[in-house]
């Protein structure tokens, strides 16, 4: 029962199962305009083919008044993933998402750190709106006149709801027109993998930015930062990176990004000698140009109108106003050694009504307005610093605060102050549907219990850190559980293989390294709609336990698993409950999954460097796990630098495994030896 | 620094100290259009011209894409009041107010109820955007490049804010244009004042509509509602109106409008019954059609793009669809005998994302959309229900959910379901700066003391009322604390000749009768930001006590200031603190204040009856107080049948006091006989 302006319009393919159409008229840049994005051909076409999956004379545009409306159909009871980093649910059909850039995502309007208007339904398409402007969907949310739907009399019958059932998703846009993308499934999975490969495929970090991260607190100096670091050592917690905090520069908020003398007097020696213990060193800063910046005049004529903080809010989509501030980095930061960033504050807060950003209101040189910058200020910071390292031949891997459509290759990983350990999980699992990633970062605990739980999390997840800049934990500050916490750091670093191999998959092909139950092939009804557990790669399943709990009920893919420490075999297709002491997060391996296991090293090991590799092996069924390798540092991997390992595990008639090692070729990695064996789960129970 | 696209445009006198200025090109129909709006010309008359308050060369507009932002100056240090139904602040400056209908208004973001795009400064003026589109209002929230600010360091100056200084207002409309409005003060007082007497002066309830209220339960039938109500008859406790919840109707969510045979099988009988004990029945009810309701076939035509749970939206815009309305409610609820009605549910939350409303891009057949419908819904149903009453020559009084713009003359109180009692009292200090009146209703309580202060603040409000709807409670529910709940159920009687002379005074001089500190002339610093105290009338400072208080510092203007109860007298001019007892709410009288109370009779007085007149008189200085009356009922004293009593008091050389009554002429009324005299504060303390 829409009621169309305009005949449907026609759909182009753009790559194997993925379409373009453009409605009306569009306004502003796009964001994968803005950032070049290049779609990796090979990958969409190893991926294949598939039909258009919708039918097109359902999908409408209207325009009323200065909205536009594009609506598409939406099958009874399909659920509906993604739209960025939400926090608050997983399925938002039968809400209204408000994909507006926002620090403060507390309530569940849509708004958050990264609001991508990409949603994909649990039948398997991906539908993405192409613009940097703030869209609205409402998916199944709205019923029209006409339309037809179930009336409940609310005082009379319990099953009332605000939202009754609804039929279409209705997009809107407060611009003349957008373009419109579908991604083609058969499943949620295969729709993800066209949108990250569409998107240019996914970010493959270095080798260390999948060690542990601790950031030190507030205004330390570089001896306070390295003594904290010496700490790592001494006590044998692995570390591979320290992130300075505000403090480091002259002027922190607005920013000078300039080292402050009186705390790091000569900060290419201090980096190198953190690098010799072992310790990259990752900046924060943001986005707003003090005044007490040695480039503010500079990008003064490439400033917006609105000042954030009394600092310069410059536009980076401008060429000129991004050689000054690269300059600068490189000068100062990147010729240094310094490792990457930490990109705070491009996302302001409205919640409380108060000025965390420019206003959308605001001009820029570009022509662009506040809303449209708003929306991609965090994108342009991950590509412009992402960019810089390239240039260096040299791989990033940071923390920013906002993101957007298109950001699958940055290598940035998202972060939030809502610190909700549930909604952490929950942001891990949703961050997957839309090529970001997230960090449930560990700041402090009320007690023992949650700083151990959140502990078990993030070194599940893309970058394992303790932030520490405002509570000056340490991974011993609970003494009581010290060696709980080690053993999760220390199995972090063992699982670096696993993880980096994940992550090489990501590139390649699309697959999130981490990823939300709906995206497991197959998934459906309550297990897709889970959000309190994950996959880590192909083989693990991740179910975190919360501080107030000590079992849980796990829904187990069909399938036999195994509880990855004790090989014990759980029969999935149901919901299991399980119960761990605090020293156990519940994780759960596929049968005949493999998982490759490297020692605890203090850091990551260099390219050439010798580790021993233990491959476990989980079940009756025959397994095969491709390792990936490559120099862990620079872009050579692109030029063909690389090899894949592959482990594989035969089972014979009598229930026999047996492990073995090929390596058909490639160049560059670690090299591994001794490789042993370890067989869980006997399957004879 | 504002860099206009236009020279600043010239400014209309309208009336003495009322301006207007259009610009751009304003899209939709403003609400004082809408309503049909006619100022109280004699009422503006005779508060006299004052001069534009600001210099016109720095209103500046400008476009920025398909946005407007008009700007305007702001004194350094001067606070921002207004801005509709506010909850969480009373000063805006330095916020950004996004002014959305919202029914969840818990967040400080500015969206609320009744989103009022007026403000007025302390230093004493006004201004009105008159639009129905959503407007944000940066109150000094924003800074331009090159204007002066200070820059701190959040890392190094505790003193550092998200929001530095700033030096202007910037309207944003997402409309081509705009009507502005500025009233002249010279004091907040003037400039509301004229703000209300522009939109056609206050409301005057019904004499009925100041005593007491209680809402029954949902579901009750009419035989439970007539023995909830003989209840207070029973037992002593004033109670003029009964409210019906949903219930009453054969269907409520959406809405028939129809009484439930199996409830109220004969709703004249019940309304008569309830009459002859003195009780008035009142409606709640909401504004979305059910499919069950016969006027939905008629309604259907003109109804909006999108349902609502099922029900239709109208556009009661249209003649018709009033016309449609209004006959069914007046054969079935005004012919019936009923008093007015409970608009509930016209403002839909958006917070949680679910569909309370229809979305902001349904169409409606006027051509109207769901932005500007959705922002003056609740104004239209006030206007035509009220409309509805005054063709039959009778006054209504009511509650409604969400208002706007030009609501003053609208006889409806506003209602949350915000439960916060400090958030209470700022909303109803908070409500006198844009023409609305706002109820802190009582539902239930945690405990006796916090019943109790509720009780007590209630009774010093628009509308005194126990909403039982849900919890089922009544005043004696905590019987522990029943003689305090009784004593200020009793007090709200007493006082109803003061506060019907109150709200006369709105009807005629346009100042509200419950009113923000800041409203008091030479009110300002801190004494100007208070909002958890107020004025009740000219003479009463109310300054509620909350369940976690036994004592509280209230901030006593200059002059002396006597204790309601005692006739202590306190110094004015500083804050002093308080203690009082759960007994009693701390209420200062000003020195020469005059309170003419009446007895506690179960239910006001018709015209024509006899009360006792007490007469209070407060302090050493002489007094006067015009005691306004007519029939309570009709708009006779629209048509001169009204009159006002002098109540004069004047003070010997000795300080001796005597009062004196005049009555020059007028007609209409009760007949207060006898008067007597009663003084307090002897002001020899």
């Amino acid at each position: 029962m829409a009621h169309p302006d305009m005949p449907p319009a026609p759909w182009t393919p753009l790559a194997p199962g993925v379409w373009s159409c453009t409605f009306g008229s569009p306004e502003g840049t796009p964001p994968l305009t803005l950032l070049g994005t290049t779609p990796d051909r090979a990958g969409l076409e190893a991926l294949g083919g598939a039909p258009f999956p919708l039918d097109p004379a359902q999908i409408t545009m209207q325009a009323v008044g200065r909205r536009t409306i594009v609506r598409l159909p939406l099958e009874a009871g399909d659920p509906v993933f993604g739209l960025g980093l939400q926090f608050v649910r997983t399925n938002h059909r039968g809400r209204t998402r408000h994909l507006r850039v926002n620090s403060d995502p507390k309530e569940d309007t849509g708004e958050t750190h990264a609001p991508v208007p990409f949603y994909i339904t649990g039948s398997g398409y991906g539908v993405l709106v192409n613009t940097a402007r703030i869209v609205t969907i409402h998916c199944a949310s709205t019923v029209r006149r006409g339309e037809s739907t179930q009336v409940r009399d609310r005082n009379r019958d319990r099953d009332w709801k605000s939202t009754p059932p609804a039929s279409g998703v209705e997009i809107v846009l407060s611009a003349p027109g957008a373009e419109v993308l579908v991604f083609a499934g058969p499943t949620p999975l295969h729709a993800v993998r066209r949108y990250n490969l569409f998107c240019g495929g996914g970010c493959l970090p270095p080798r260390w930015g999948l060690g542990f991260w601790h950031r030190t607190p507030t205004r330390f100096t570089d001896e306070e930062v390295a003594a904290e670091a010496d700490e790592y050592r001494r006590r044998g917690f692995p570390c591979d990176v320290v992130g300075l905090e505000p403090g480091w520069h002259t002027a922190s908020y607005p920013c000078s990004y300039e080292w402050a003398p009186d705390r790091f007097p000569d900060p290419p020696a201090f980096v190198a000698r953190m690098a010799a213990a072992g310790f990259r060193v990752n900046l924060w800063e943001h986005a707003w140009v003090s005044p007490r910046a040695a480039i503010h005049a500079a990008l003064e004529p490439y400033a917006g109108s609105h000042t954030v903080w009394g600092g310069l809010a410059p536009d980076y989509t401008l060429p000129e106003a991004r050689a000054i501030l690269e300059a600068q980095h490189e000068e100062h930061h990147v010729a240094a050694g310094v490792s990457g960033y930490k990109l705070d504050e491009c996302d302001g807060s409205e919640l409380t009504g108060s000025s965390w950003m420019f206003p959308a209101h605001a001009e820029f040189p570009s022509g662009r307005d506040g809303e449209e910058m708003r929306q991609v200020y965090g994108l342009l910071l991950q590509q412009m610093t992402a960019d810089l390292f390239r240039r260096h031949d040299r791989r990033t891997y940071g923390l920013v605060r906002a993101s957007s459509t298109g950001a699958s290759p940055l290598p940035y990983v998202l972060y939030t102050d809502l610190y909700d350990h549930r909604r952490f999980v929950r942001a891990l699992c949703n961050s997957s549907f839309c090529g970001l990633l997230f960090s449930p970062e560990v700041r402090s605990a009320k007690e023992a219990a949650d700083w151990v739980r959140r502990m078990q999390t993030v070194c599940f997840s893309p970058l394992a850190m303790l932030n520490a800049w405002s509570s000056g934990t340490k991974p011993w500050s609970f003494p009581e559980v010290e060696h709980i916490v080690r053993k999760y750091i220390e199995l972090r670093m063992r699982l670096l293989p696993y993880f980096y191999s994940a992550f090489a998959r990501y590139r390649e092909d699309g697959t999130p390294p981490f990823r939300a139950m709906a995206l497991l092939p197959g998934s459906s009804g309550d297990l897709a709609l889970a959000d309190d557990q994950y996959m880590a790669g192909d083989d693990l399943l991740v179910a975190p336990l919360f501080a107030d709990q000590s079992e849980r009920k796990v829904l187990l893919p069909p399938g036999d698993w195994y509880d990855f420490e004790s090989g014990e075999r759980f029969a999935g297709g149901s919901a299991v409950t399980v119960t761990r002491p605090l020293e156990s997060i519940p994780v759960f391996v596929r049968d005949g999954g493999i998982v490759p296991l490297m020692p605890p090293l203090p850091h990551t090991p260099r390219a050439g460097d010798t580790v021993a590799l233990e491959v476990r092996h989980y079940g009756r069924r025959p397994g095969r796990f491709r390792l990936y390798d490559d120099d862990g540092e620079t872009f050579a991997f692109e030029r063909g630098a690389r090899r894949f390992i592959d482990l594989q595990v035969e089972v014979d008639a009598a229930g026999r495994r047996q492990g073995g090692v090929a390596a058909p070729g490639g160049v560059g990695g670690l090299n591994y030896d001794p490789v042993t064996w370890t067989f869980l789960g006997t399957g004879m129970d």
